[in-house]
């Protein structure tokens, strides 16, 4: 009955729990946002891990059984340096990423598009290559797509060329399967879609991070098979732009959300 | 011979600072850039003043016998509730920027640009009123601007239209006099006032605020006349990117900036 656990920097890791939800509707979560301190992506490693720790540190507060990471800076840059701390099980979003990728590729070369600090950190390449050191990995930083998420312009032509733009190099190398590498880039799917063509799968992190939860949970002994979920939803600062931005990402609104400070 | 204390939620104060040393070459300063937890424009009033005190607080442990608030979100959100709480004399951006708006045009239509805090603020509004109430203010928030300029886009085609779109209700309105209400927002000048037209004058607050902290300090006997000038450049995190971008504002590279925890 102990809730699930998930954070992120801010609003993104909302895609992360609406396939939680819809994989797992018996489950309690708790959701934490560090919106006093978004976006993660364009900061130092040893800051992220410290933020991180302290969002852990809330979420345990709250008596989670699991923790789920929501957020692809915090999986690639801290998680690896911070998971073996805790006693709970902790999972990110790259190791479900990377796994779907391998499996999808057809012709073994696979994108991945980030933020700055994820690309940076090349965990998507480091992961990929564990199940597959034959994949070629094109990884590209597309700085811009958050801010354009954040600010609800989905499409159009201006969004359709910069994303053109930053796409390019992974057309050029071939790729046949894109790892959408944050939690922000599953709602420009259909633009991302349309600039690679048809044929190339994308793969959502959020949708794999729930599987490999469902799984673990299961393993474990440790599924909600009764009652009526109930979902928390607590943020570091602004509670009301978190609720509007939330029918973007969740499909519906939110209320009471929860203003709190976590340091 | 006390330095003069600048902070700023990341790098686009370092315009100011180009400005101080243009104006006042023999003042010593100190700066602080919070880029751990940049931007401060999407965040709450009540977050943003929490982390003013904070930085004026870094501020003091180093002696400073003025504060120059290079942030307009800051000046706007945080400034009127908290100066009043010090004894170290603090200016912020909005009032010079106002006045010289006032000053500039002719047709009694001013345009102001920021963050989206700046704006929800009124802060200019107000401002303008005190001096001028005749002057009718169109107020635009334009939240792309800033990642932008973060990203080196400083121009093309892409930019170009985003600027346009932005802009569109300040040319309805027939401003003659734009007020660059973010200390990112010089260095997007040239489009700008290519997409306003050559007869449109564009305020640029960092000048401005330089002239008042001249004013003031020469009023006060606190000018520092001679000696050779030492900077010093503090932030909350990733020291190497402020460098780096520090050329791009400030016009010359930075060396030794110095990482440090303000809270």
């Amino acid at each position: 009955m102990r809730p699930i656990g998930v954070f992120d920097s801010g609003v993104g890791g909302l895609t992360v729990v609406k396939e939680l939800i819809r994989q797992l509707p018996n489950e309690n979560i708790v959701y934490f946002g560090d919106t006093a301190r978004v976006p993660y992506g364009i900061k130092s490693k040893e800051t992220v891990i410290r933020f991180s720790i302290e969002n852990i540190l809330f979420l345990l507060k709250h008596d989670v059984k699991f923790i789920c990471v929501a957020c692809n800076t915090v999986s690639s840059f801290a998680l690896p340096e911070i998971k073996h701390h805790f006693r709970v099980p902790i999972v990110g979003v790259i190791t479900p990423g990377a796994r779907e990728a391998v499996y999808a590729t057809r012709n073994k070369r696979v994108g991945v598009i980030g933020t700055k600090g994820t690309i940076k950190s090349r965990a998507y390449e480091n992961e990929i290559r564990q199940f597959d050191p034959a994949v070629k990995v094109t990884a590209i930083a597309c700085p811009l797509f958050v801010p354009f998420v954040e600010e609800g312009w989905l499409g159009g032509e201006v969004v359709t060329s910069v994303v053109r733009y930053y796409l390019k190099p992974l057309k050029e190398a071939g790729v046949d399967t894109l790892i959408l590498g944050c939690t922000h880039y599953p709602l420009l799917k259909s633009v991302i879609q349309e600039v690679m063509g048809k044929k190339v799968t994308l793969i959502d992190s959020a949708k794999q991070v729930a599987v490999e939860v469902q799984e673990i949970l299961s393993n474990e002994g440790l599924l909600n098979k009764k009652g009526k979920a109930r979902h928390e939803f607590f943020v570091s600062d602004n509670p009301e732009w978190f609720s509007n931005l939330a029918r973007r990402f969740l499909g519906r609104p939110l209320r009471n959300v929860k203003k709190v400070t976590n340091v």
